[in-house]
């Protein structure tokens, strides 16, 4: 016998996801669904056997002491590294973490945080694909403890903890106008997330503030899923091409040490004759060659803010509203910029 | 009310956790456990209002298309990126990857094990602390499927993907005595696990090939937790002591690159006075300075043959008996052992 997820029964009845979910929580009649509706989904939901994890929630109202974390991808350092944190401070605090990586796709996404819920998790950390805004309408409405963490809803109210992207790009990228680098490109990745979003402004900016004209040339928005290959026709073109640049700034660890390995390969010195710097860091940037200059994001920090808030929240502790939290990073100056 | 666990019920009546699970999913006749000790479990588990997961189990026979993964530590990269193959494709076949960390500690790991099957997970893939025999007897005895991978119990019979530690440490000191090194330390982490110890063994015999006597000075068994401060002493002494040594094998990859680091920190230079190799590596190890000499992990086929065993195991397309896949490491030549 399969098993009937929530979405199935919404499927199956016409109704929503959330419909649904209310109802099974005993949420019905506050949330005025019709007494047809709330007896036709609980039908439905006996009669397919949907075993009632939300259901057991809402009559035990115990605690599984249990957090679920929501991430883009397990395989990124920044990702693995952030975990490890979140899980070693909720294990001292008696929590276990369940997590799952939902590959940028929002319906995984969304069926991560549905099928989180139905394993009676205390709280969700997510760092959100940004585009399942029903979803974190929904967690706020149940009032269900959450906090959204790397990527968050700037215009919705909820908990959240991001580092000054803008900021960091900003930095960056200055630091290379002051040490006489004119010629600038940016190797970043598609439009689509905030974080990638505010990294370009911040570039933008800082060359604005040295009075030098935007090259359209010299940035380059690459797929993510096809960045090795996408990678390599940017930095011929930067460096190969009609008007060469001096300088790169790369708007993620993976796209740096990416292109690194292709100057290396096309025998360009770094940081001679192109000085490179990176936004985020691999732990071995401080012994690759050249030592690769890079804004750090405040791991340890951004992990332990985050179950710190959670916590709160989970134990009722926090107080009336929500926390917005935007840590700053810090620059470590090293060989591939020119110093 | 707090939630019940299993543990509680177990610690409560003064019966094993065992007993528990056995009884709570309708095991407890064919299994011999008296009537008496049945009826008390079920009434407890009822008067406790513990949320009986485990029985809906029993009751829906159900699948959750969910597995379970259990590894040592998230932050590893190697763990990390090990994960994202096995989540890859799992996703493929429809199945999403529920995954926690058990850093090394075996009650946390059983306690992962009881609560992943208390959320229903179709199956288990554990990379384990070899200390819960208990528990593997367990998931035999009930047929659950798991596969271990990285760490498994040579002694019983349970499908496993592991790679050949012993061969991949020989043929990294054999590459160094090829090269005329003659004096060769070894870095790596205190005995307990079974890849450790096939890494000592698999050094240990390439010196005995080559006819040179074994020097205990020249071997450093590190605390994993204490590893960055310890490693400092083992290098120095290494390098600056009385004898000191030509080459080093480090026996993974974060001791290579703290290694790499702190030689470089006492200007040794590689690998013209010391040559270093690694057994695995990080993904930026082929620009760090210099390049780090390293027998390589097949990530790709350890997370492919983990997720195809377990499958076909749920999916009862398997045959009978267990499978046991011990797979290559693959020696990958950089400048850092004098080539």
């Amino acid at each position: 016998m399969k098993k009937v997820y929530l979405k199935d029964i919404a499927k199956d009845l016409n109704v929503s996801k959330t419909a649904v979910s209310l109802v099974l929580n005993g949420k019905g009649n506050e949330n005025k669904i019709s007494q047809e509706t709330q007896q036709k989904i609980i039908e439905y939901a006996k009669k397919h056997n949907y075993i009632p994890n939300q259901l057991a929630r809402g009559l035990s109202r115990g605690k599984s002491e249990t957090i679920g974390l929501i991430i883009p991808n397990i395989s990124d350092t920044f990702y693995s590294k952030v975990a490890g944190v979140i899980e070693r401070k909720a294990k001292e605090n008696g929590y276990t973490v369940l997590f799952s990586s939902s590959y940028e796709n929002p319906e995984k996404e969304g069926e991560l945080i549905q099928s989180m819920l139905n394993r009676q998790v205390d709280g969700l950390i997510i760092a959100s694909t940004q585009q399942n805004q029903k979803e974190i309408d929904f967690l706020k409405k149940e009032k269900f403890p959450f906090v959204l963490f790397d990527r968050h809803y700037p215009s919705k109210n909820t908990d959240y903890v991001v580092v000054d992207n803008y900021d960091g790009t900003r930095k960056i990228t200055e630091h290379l106008l002051n040490l006489g680098r004119k010629k600038i490109g940016l190797i970043t990745l598609k439009p689509g997330l905030e974080p990638i979003a505010q990294r370009l402004l911040g570039y933008k900016d800082a060359l604005a503030t040295f009075n030098i004209d935007l090259d359209k040339d010299y940035i380059f928005e690459i797929e993510r899923e096809e960045y090795i290959h996408e990678i390599e026709k940017a930095i011929q073109s930067l460096v190969l091409g009609k008007n060469p640049i001096d300088a790169i700034v790369f708007s993620t660890h993976y796209l740096a040490s990416q292109g690194l390995r292709l100057l290396k390969k096309l025998n360009i010195s770094v940081p001679e004759k192109v000085a490179i710097v990176s936004f985020d860091e691999l732990s071995a940037f401080d012994i690759v060659d050249p030592p690769i200059t890079s804004v750090i994001q405040p791991i340890n920090k951004i992990g332990c803010s985050v179950i710190d808030i959670l916590l709160n929240k989970i134990e009722g502790i926090s107080e009336q509203g929500t926390k917005g939290i935007v840590l700053e990073t810090k620059l470590e100056i090293r060989q591939s910029c020119g110093q």
